[in-house]
This record gives structure tokens, sequence and C-alpha cells, in this order.
């Protein structure tokens, strides 16, 4: 009989979002009319439609695929070259930052990314990973046993987790152990902290002093204001050696629903094998999206590269601006009902500590019973989350207003 | 630093498709004349434009995603129930199949699906693999480290390839060695040949006794016209309790270029723990897809629902008639030609042994030097492959036309 991986079953049963939808659905079932009124704060999702610049593309694209002289069948699976070259051109090279487009891999979206890249690395690597994290990068190792069992906290075995809290701002500090993998994450979901120039330079130069990978999710990198705040691993000198950058359409086209994001694999970046030879990343990861994917949809891609035009830039600036002005009404309200309030200046999220000492599921709960408003529980990004909730910026103005007046409202 | 995955290094560095695009690029940058006159019967890629019901389809989708009512973000990883729906009614329920919505899992592409099961999978498993086979079960298996290093004839160590040849008709014999994962393929990539209801038994059977999981690949069951062949694994009684099915839109309604799939793991199907408990797959599959998968782009899968509409089904009929109409033409004239031909019949490629005993890569620079038509040398497909060439169906019918023509022109 066929095995399964039974790294399936170190995995906590209850996983964030599911749990969320649960407590919500009981809720509204039991008060039909306050399910009327509930508004959602809590998954990182757009709400806002996609650009006109992307709509008229899809349907110029949609038109494409109805002619046989336009048809497109199987693309590259690496993504067509019109996109790979918007993407290196506008991102990188406009700005200074040395990208090829062969450098370039676009895929349907960042959480697949970020857990498709463990397929090119070995099992023997020493792991960190920032707690509180997006799940993603917890799970996907879990999954391909690169951990042990979780303890009672939920801390896996085998994972270096990197402080994240308030007296470092939730920016971890460089470790004093070696590692081989680090997941770095900024803008940061969930806290919405941004690391400076010099605390990625001394990433990067712990990467390269001990030939750590540094794995760069950069996905929220268009809510950056501060000029001051690097948007991209690679302004810091020396990242083309020690990091992968992931990316996507999803937070600044509004493509969840569409799917569209990308990865930057510099072709200078190398890695061991288990006889330490060192050979390059690259050819690894081409191989495996030439053999384990077909590339995006091309209607998508079309899609995808109308962002990158004059008014496409501009429509996605108005989105932007849209949602961080959201953030900076639940930001004003959080600090106005006297919580420790953070992000929401660079990032589309407020991590806010709970009042009075409760914990992140106590004040879920008083958040949705008493404003009728779903927000995350920090203590499901991991144990440092506890005592933190997040609130996303992700809605209408009048929602954001909504549920700004709500919290002030209630005596916390 | 960083380790990388040396089960990569394991990999033949040629592979099949690049090696091809290298000949024709070197012909066609030698000879730009003959450059002109080439046509492609290599990749099995469609040519025709997606179906009028699909274009409308897309369309609304994209105008959908264009209001902020109808605007949708991220949707179940699993795919919207709309397309469960469509799916399991159609394809199995309405043909007395029993599957349930929620044992389709939408994705954008079969063989992206091929690929990714194997994150469920133990290391442990012993595999058998047909041969000549699509090359993507055995890379896949390869770049997994679930084979060791391959010999001079490309076999790897670790996996029992299931012969297969014109004694057989292609369908490989029920095995005396007790394997834990089968990949069968019916209709046949690459030999076109179908599996009859008793072969099909056999299999399953087969699997029961010896507690095997068989992955089936459909992608092709369009294509089959004869009565008596089944189009799903699950039309043999105790199939559920045995096979994941993958299905494609790829081959159907030219979404090639497009991209959505989908595979059927049903809820009854068990694999063993290490230490030998049954469990079911259903809830690890599930889980695999929400953690490393974010769903497939809404348009694309409003595109896909609409293959269900009666206009949809006569549209896709009209295509498939296009298709095998060439797959006739080509078969007939490789007949007329002397050759021994296989396939064609149920399935959109022809099967053609090479004349007068010469390899396949030299019928391929025949084919392409003398008739200026790109096929795929069949040992590319596996060592059981020497000897024959793939022609395959999708082109235009002047095209098909053309490609018979000239090879009934030329003193083989």
């Amino acid at each position: 009989m066929a095995y399964l991986n039974d790294n399936y079953l170190k995995l906590k049963a209850g996983y964030l979002f599911p749990e969320i939808a649960r407590r919500v659905k009981a809720f509204c079932d039991a008060n039909p009319e306050a399910a009327q009124r509930v508004i959602r704060c809590g998954i990182g999702d757009v709400t806002e439609p996609l650009p006109p610049a992307v709509l008229a593309a899809l349907h110029k694209a949609v038109d494409d695929m109805g002619r046989r002289e336009t048809f497109r069948g199987y693309g590259p699976e690496q993504g067509h070259e019109f996109l790979r070259h918007a993407i290196a051109e506008n991102d990188f090279r406009s700005k200074g930052l040395e990208v090829a487009d062969d450098e370039i891999f676009v895929s349907d979206g960042s959480k697949c990314d970020c857990g498709n890249i463990l397929d090119i690395l070995g099992h023997q690597n020493r792991l960190g990973i920032t707690d509180p994290v997006y799940p993603v990068y917890v799970d996907t190792n879990v999954m391909a046993g690169h951990t042990g069992e979780a303890n009672e906290a939920g801390a896996y075995e085998g994972i270096h987790y990197l402080r994240c809290c308030a007296e470092n701002a939730f920016v971890p500090e460089v470790p004093l152990a070696k590692l081989d993998v680090v997941y770095l994450c900024f803008p940061n979901n969930p806290t919405g902290a941004t690391a400076t120039r010099e605390q990625l330079t001394a990433w990067v130069d712990y990467a390269r002093a001990n030939q750590t990978l540094i794995l760069f999710d950069a996905a929220y990198e268009a809510y950056i204001s501060d000029p001051a705040v690097p948007h991209s691993i690679y302004e810091i000198p020396g990242a083309r050696e020690c990091a992968i950058e992931f990316r996507s359409f999803s937070k600044n086209g509004g493509f969840t629903g569409t799917r569209c994001a990308f990865t930057v694999v510099p072709k200078s970046l190398l890695a061991r094998t288990a006889t330490g030879e060192l050979k390059p990343l690259h050819p690894l990861w081409n191989r495996r999206m030439s053999t384990k994917f077909n590339g995006v949809s091309y209607i998508v891609q079309r899609g995808a590269e109308a962002l990158y035009s004059p008014e496409g830039k501009e429509q996605v600036r108005e989105l932007i601006t849209h949602y961080m002005g959201n953030a900076a009404i639940l930001r004003d309200a959080a600090h106005a009902a006297g919580f420790p309030v953070f992000g929401g200046v660079n990032a589309p999220y407020i991590w806010v500590g709970t009042p009075g000492g409760i914990s992140s599921w106590q004040m879920f709960d008083r958040m949705l019973t008493e404003a009728n408003v779903v927000i995350t529980p920090g203590s499901g990004f991991g144990s440092n989350g506890e005592g933190y909730f997040r609130i996303s910026a992700f809605n209408s103005r009048a929602n954001a207003e909504e549920v700004a007046r709500r919290i002030l409202e209630i005596r916390w």
C-alpha cells in the first residue's frame, strides 16, 4: 500500500483562518441581527475592483484567445517575455538595481512560490523563521520534513525562531547562530513593520559571512511611502549573492482573485551540494518551474503587464492611497482607544496590543461580539504574537470609518 | 551556506523539448528558406481559438472584476463551488459515477498536479512507471529523491518500468512485483493507446489486492470516440478505493495557454503511515492545496465553467472533431507510407514506427531536413520509445494535409 507523507501529521489541525471562520460563523448563526453588522478586517484580502488599465488589457487578451492568429497555447513556463521584461525594467533596472529579464520567474502566487522554493533546497538546512510570522513559511517546512514535532506552544523542533517584539520594533536582530536559510518579510505581514536600510544591510552582511540564503518576501513593498525604506532586498549591496525575492501583484494591483506573482532568482546566487560543491540555484529553479509548472494564464499575464503602463501605475497609486487612508483611520482609532499601535504606516496592516493584558483570542471574541468586527488574533502568527491582534486596512472607506467608530465606542 | 536539493543533479541535462527546440533552431538558422516551410507537429499544443462560449464567459468575468459588488478576491484554494459542482455533475455524476463536489480540486494544470501529488506521498513507495512515458512522472520523482541515479539507458534506479510495446499494444500488463504507486495515462501520451475496460479492471484489481495507489492521468479522455473505452478510472468498480484521477481543460477546451485542470481525490482513498496506520489522503491533499496554493484565477474558472454549458459542450465537440480529423489524415498518410502506425483513433497522437530500423532521432532529423516537419522522437519518452516517433494532430487542417502530403512525397 502507498505510504503517505507522515510529516503532514505534525501540522497543527486548527489552522488560523479556518478557526476564525468557524468562530465568525457560530456567532453569526447565533446572532442573525448582529451578523448583518459584521465587518471583516481579518484576512488580508483586497476589496476594490481591478484598475481600469488591467480590465482593458484582460479584455484585449481574451479577444486574442478568440482569433487563430493571436491565440496563445503553452507559454514559457517562466512567464512571457513581455511580462518578465516589464517587471525587470520597471521594478528593478529603472531603479538602478541589476536584475535580468531571465532572473524573473512569473507564477500564480507568492504563497505558491514561498512553498515551492523548498523543492530546490536540501533537507539539511538550519532554518531561521521570525515569530510572529506568516504561517505558510512554517507549515511548508513542516510538510517538507524539515522540522521535528511541535511543542505545546506550537514551536517546531528544528526551527530557529527569530523573536520579534515591541523592544526590537518587530525587526529581528541578526542571530549568533549560523543559519542556512532565513525568511524575512518586509513590509511585514502580520506586524506591518518595515526594516531600515541599516537593518537589512546587517542581514545581508550576516548572510554573506555565513553563506546564508535569505528568502525575502516583499509582497507589500507597494505600501512603502517613506523614501528611506528599501523596497527590495537588492537595494542592499551583496544581496544578489545571498537572496531570493518574492513579489506579488495581489496587493498592489488587487490580484488576489486574479493570481499573478513573481520570484527573482539571481544567477549569482550559489548553494552547496551535500559534498560541499557550490552551484547556482537559478538552473534548479528554472528546471523546477519547467517540470512542475506550465506558466500563468496568458490573459492574466497581459493584465499584470498593464500595471506597468503609465495609467496602470497611476491607478495602483490610487489603490494604495485608498488602503493607506483606511490604515491611517484605523491606526488613529486604535491609538485613541489607548492601545499600543504598530505598523499601518508603510504597510496595510495595523498591529495592536490587546487592552488590559487579555489574550489575542479573547480580544478576537470581544471585537466580534461587542464591535462585530473580525480581526486576526496575533497568537495565530506565533507565540510572540500573543497579546496582539492584526487589523487589515483592506476595506471600503465607509467600513474603515465604521470600524474606527466602533473601536472608540467600546469601553475597553 | 544553504544546501541545494542534490536530487536535481541526477536529472538528465537534455530534456526532450529543449533539445528539439535546439535542433529546430539550428536547422532554421542554417536554412532560412526551408525555415518558412517548417510545420510543427512536436509539442502537443492546441492551435485553435477558445470556444465562443468560453470567450463570452471570460469577458463577463473580467467585467465582474471591474465592479466592487461583483469583484472577487481570494477564492477557495480548492476551486470555486460553481466549478467544482459543474465538474462533478457533468463529468461524473451524470454518467453514474459517484464523485462529490468536494472531491474535485481545481488547479492551474495537470502537469502541476502530477508533480505536486508527490508532496503528500511518502519516500518509501515502490514506483511503477510505464516506458515510454510522459517525462514529468519520472522527473518529478527524481527531483523528490524517490529514485537513485540513471543508468546509461536513462533508466533510474528505484523505478519499476512497465514495458509498453507493439506486442501489448502499448498497454502494460499488471506486474508480478508489488508496487505501491503506479502511473497510468489513457488515452496515452505519447502512444495514443487506450486501455479497455478489462485492462483497467485488471489494474484496479491488482491495486486493491496490493493496496497500490493508481495515479490515473485522463487528460485526453475527450478524444475517446469508441463507446467501449472508459473515460474515467472511476468507471471501474473499486477505483474509488485505489485511484486519484487527473483531468485537464487543456486539450478539450483548448486551455493550454489559459490554464485550468482538476484532480479527483476520493474520500474513500487510504494510504498508510510509516507505522502502518491507514489514513485518508483527501485531507492531506486539501491541506497541501490550502497551504501551498491560492486557487485558480476567478476569470479562468468562469471560462472553464462555460465548457459545461450546452453551447460549450457542442463547441468542444467541434474542436475534438477538428483535431481527430487531422489525426485520421496523418494516420492514413503514415500507413500509406508503409510505417507501423498506432494511436490516433481515440487520441490526438499518432505513434509511428521508424522506417528501415533507423533511430528516433535519425527520423527526427530526416523529417526536419527532408519534410520540414517537426515530430517528437519516441526515445525521448523512454528507451522503449526507441524506433518510434510521435506526430501530434494539434494543427490546422491545411497543415495536417500538407504534412500528410510531405510524408508521402519522401522515398523512405
